[in-house]
């Protein structure tokens, strides 16, 4: 089967480029449209009370009749997180692999979408659309059936290798298409772009076997109960976990909802072996005795750390860290959230648990390191390099290695979210820009936070809120009720009655002043009081709170 | 000269355990106190708002008439920052090394203290109380003048290392007092109290002498300008620096408040050398090549990333990043700022920046690693041990250093803020525990921000606040204004119209059947309100802003 000629291809990001998460990279052949991934990116500090970020796709939502396939290469929130948001707006069918798609199902369930057209692929799947064959190859990361996607087309193929390592004793029946990889290679690729995530770590990303092996060691010699936290997707780690239980008799209690649920998912479509009479529940676990336990757990958003900290601080509604415990962290530290991690291993030591961590390689990266990306270029040895999946330094990085392989600096694009690279007979350049942008999702809103509210959110952060109410009668052209200060994280009130009072002194002057001139200008009232608040205060506290003038009128 | 028998020593933490920063040491003997360091910490991301911190000294305030000296050992703000705030509530000598009291002198100047009794020390003074020799000993740390404490007593000397590492070569004429450390060592030391802030990391912290050829290395190779961003006081960094550019015939331009003022105070009283002719305004730089420039930067409090930052976005007011300036980030992230940090690193990169931060060594740390820590541990045979200035999983790393070089578990003493230490008889044993605590400084407040105006801070912060405000008639029991609904940091107010409108809805109804009522109960009425419209924004928007109703009668 033959695809047609196709003339322009046009390749940018929505999310995942100048940053960890949200991934979502699109490919245009012509009038065809193909996106890849649709994640999600837990938020920054700065991102006050948002729960989660997706990627702004309103330029796919007003072309959705020329998109025809979203192919998720993994089950990773990162990469899946967001197909139920782009699935309301956008009816297309979705590709991916078994376990994939078992994961994406759940998140689409869980949102009430019930329709979405989901279409299984293996790693040896071809599918042919009008302009492009669409083919897969298997990779290593921590969760099993990912797969790299190599969009074959006149031009060449373009290859996408989503998040992988070459771990050469991976660990269970996971195997790298090593062959398929250099064929691709062979074959001629137009344009790759490759995961940066460890591009600036030198080296290779350890064995996830040796890993098992650590962490059978670590379980083999604690004296007491033994604690394992882990990513709820990384399904590689907790396979360790109950081989090592099995292994050495002891019952693993598995704590947290979104570990329970990649877990059920795992077992019964076959990616997750549970040995018989491991698992007990959690209230069982007084039944036996300190050395016969494993507790695995994940905190919410299947992220290690919080449960953690709860059972440190004698929190958690269902079992505690007490001393004699030993506590395994099977995670790296996600960027932003090294001081959170750094205070809960400091709380488990305190409460007396024997931690795991940093000495001991209980953990490797999913993502491959400088000599695995170099290998991943050199396998594919493309004519265009893009690094993706990555901050801009890491991509950065990226760039510095594949100048390293032989891929000069002009034939690689450092792009940033939108912009486009634009290929017409095998040649590229950059194509422009489509609009991109973040969608913050906070509790049942979309998009309804935006850069106002966050502001607001901030401001209110560093120095609370100052409210001054007054009621005015129109008529009689007097204060009939206040003015009345009330605030909020600016100053324990009790310790500061006279500063309020002087405040509310000040605000009776202007008002009254106000009430004097013939026409009365609301808005200027408004902003006198504002302006002579914040003046007086900061003279006073060196402090600036919001200030919001409320008047009332009768 | 003899001193007098001791009977009971305590040795107690006001600041410096369980977290880095706010150092403040206390050791009594029997009435005697001696106060060793009184730093500040800058806060932590949950403390929204807050400048600074610095320990609770009610202990001290209470018991003035019995403190006989405060000892520094070293100019760094997280040791001396909160001198000022100590002396104007107790009036007792200072001690410390000519560049520690010239820095500490400039803290006092600016907070309006000018009677502070400051006396000089040398490390070889010897200074007698009643019931102690005091004597120094020379450290190697990031800035000179750096001294370890030892207090000789009846039972044995009590040594405090303050911040050190063991460099074989340091950088110009600093040099250790290894001698002395072996002597005291010798002599007899009751109990030590040592560095922990690397006793994580193995092995030994580089070389100083190392850095300053690398930084020469980066500068002589640069084919524009060079900036450098290193922490204030580190006067280490800024003299490899300024040689650097004599030898290679560029010009320092100094950009920042903190790092002028610090260049100042070592310049003036022979602590750093200043080339000739070698540093400019930074308003001249137009006037050279860029192949002759090296700016020398630090931020806001002394720290190296937020005028960095600035330059990288175009923001700062006297100079920015071009393509082709060389970066060097001479400096390692503290705790709670690695998001800053690489953000910078990031903004660097897209200002076309070549940034030179991890990959080559162009900055050590000041603290020891553990083959250092052991070193210390060996050449002052404590008879007890007491890790200090770290977190507690740092403690706790210090104290396996300590078993390793054979500190028995039982001799070792993980103290937190407060517990008190006491010997008799040169036999330790817990001792209670003393008042302690942060004082939290927000503008020009010291202490009035408490943790429910922490809470409020922190509430307001994730959903914002949805201020209710009404006017009553009591006489016409009627709604004469509002209910108004203002908000802010909730939602975008344009987007949820009608979310507000039944919001105010439902307060109107609430407030009218409570007007109905015989005898209106205001507490009731606003908790009623609270509660109903908590409810209802929770079920349509998940979320939980901060509610505040406000009743005005007339």
């Amino acid at each position: 089967m033959r695809t047609k000629q196709v003339e322009k291809i046009r390749i940018f990001s929505l999310g995942g480029v100048g940053e960890i998460g949200k991934n979502m990279y699109v490919v245009e052949l012509d009038d065809d449209i193909f996106v890849i991934d649709a994640g999600v990116m837990f938020p920054e500090d700065e991102m006050l009370g948002i729960d989660k970020v997706i990627p702004d796709i309103s330029y796919l939502v007003e072309r959705q009749d020329r998109i025809k396939a979203i192919f998720l290469t993994h089950g990773h929130e990162e990469h899946i997180g967001a197909i139920a948001y782009v699935l309301k707006k956008i009816a297309v069918p979705v590709y991916g692999t078994k376990l994939t798609l078992g994961l994406a199902e759940s998140i689409l369930k869980e949102q009430g979408i019930t329709n979405a057209k989901l279409i299984e692929i293996r790693s040896d799947s071809e599918i042919f659309f009008d302009k492009a064959k669409v083919t897969f190859f298997r990779t290593i990361h921590s969760i099993p059936d990912s797969v790299g996607i190599s969009i074959h087309t006149s031009q060449g193929a373009i290859v996408y290798t989503s998040d992988f390592k070459f771990d050469q004793t991976p660990y269970g029946k996971n195997r790298a298409d090593l062959g398929k990889m250099a064929q691709i290679g062979e074959q001629g690729v137009l344009c790759l772009l490759s995961d940066s995530t460890n591009a600036e770590r030198p080296g290779y990303t350890g064995s996830d076997t040796l890993v098992a092996q650590e962490i059978a060691d670590v379980i083999y010699n604690a004296d007491g109960r033994v604690f394992v936290a882990c990513y709820a997707s990384n399904v590689t780690r907790i396979q360790q976990v109950l081989h090592a239980a099995k292994q050495y008799g002891r019952k693993v209690a598995v704590v947290g909802k979104t570990l329970h649920k990649v877990m059920d998912i795992a077992v019964r479509l076959g990616y997750l072996h549970l040995p018989e009479k491991v698992t007990i529940s959690i209230y069982d676990i007084d039944r036996y005795d300190d050395k016969e336990l494993i507790i695995l757990t994940t905190g919410g958003h299947g992220e290690p750390m919080s449960a953690l900290a709860r059972m440190a601080k004698q929190a958690h509604k269902q079992v505690n860290i007490k001393k004699g415990d030993t506590v395994i962290v099977a995670a790296s530290v996600m960027p932003g959230y090294e001081l959170i991690f750094s205070k809960t291993i400091d709380s488990l030591y305190r409460a007396g648990a024997n931690v795991i961590y940093r000495e001991r390689k209980v953990h490797v990266s999913g993502h491959g390191c400088q000599e695995e990306l170099k290998l991943m270029l050199n396998l594919m040895k493309p004519k265009y390099f893009i690094p993706v999946h990555g901050e801009y330094r890491m991509q950065k990085a990226h760039a510095n290695l594949a100048k390293a392989v032989g891929i000069s600096e002009e034939r690689t694009f450092l792009i940033d979210k939108g912009d486009v690279i634009e290929f017409r007979n095998g040649v590229a350049r950059p194509g422009g820009k489509v609009p991109y942008g973040n969608i913050l999702i906070d509790g049942l809103g979309i998009g309804d936070v935006g850069n106002i509210v966050l502001r607001d959110r901030r401001l209110l952060s560093q120095d609370g809120i100052l409210i001054v109410v007054v009621t005015l009668s129109k008529e009689a052209k007097k204060i009939i009720a206040g003015p009345e200060i009330i605030s909020r994280g600016f100053v324990y009130v009790r310790e500061s009655e006279t500063l309020l009072d002087e405040a509310t002194k000040i605000v009776a002057n202007i008002v009254n002043k106000c009430l004097q001139t013939y026409v009365i200008e609301w808005s200027s009232l408004k902003s006198n009081i504002r302006e002579a608040l914040s003046q007086f205060l900061f003279e006073k506290t060196k402090r600036k709170p919001m200030i919001l003038p409320i008047i009332m009128e009768v």
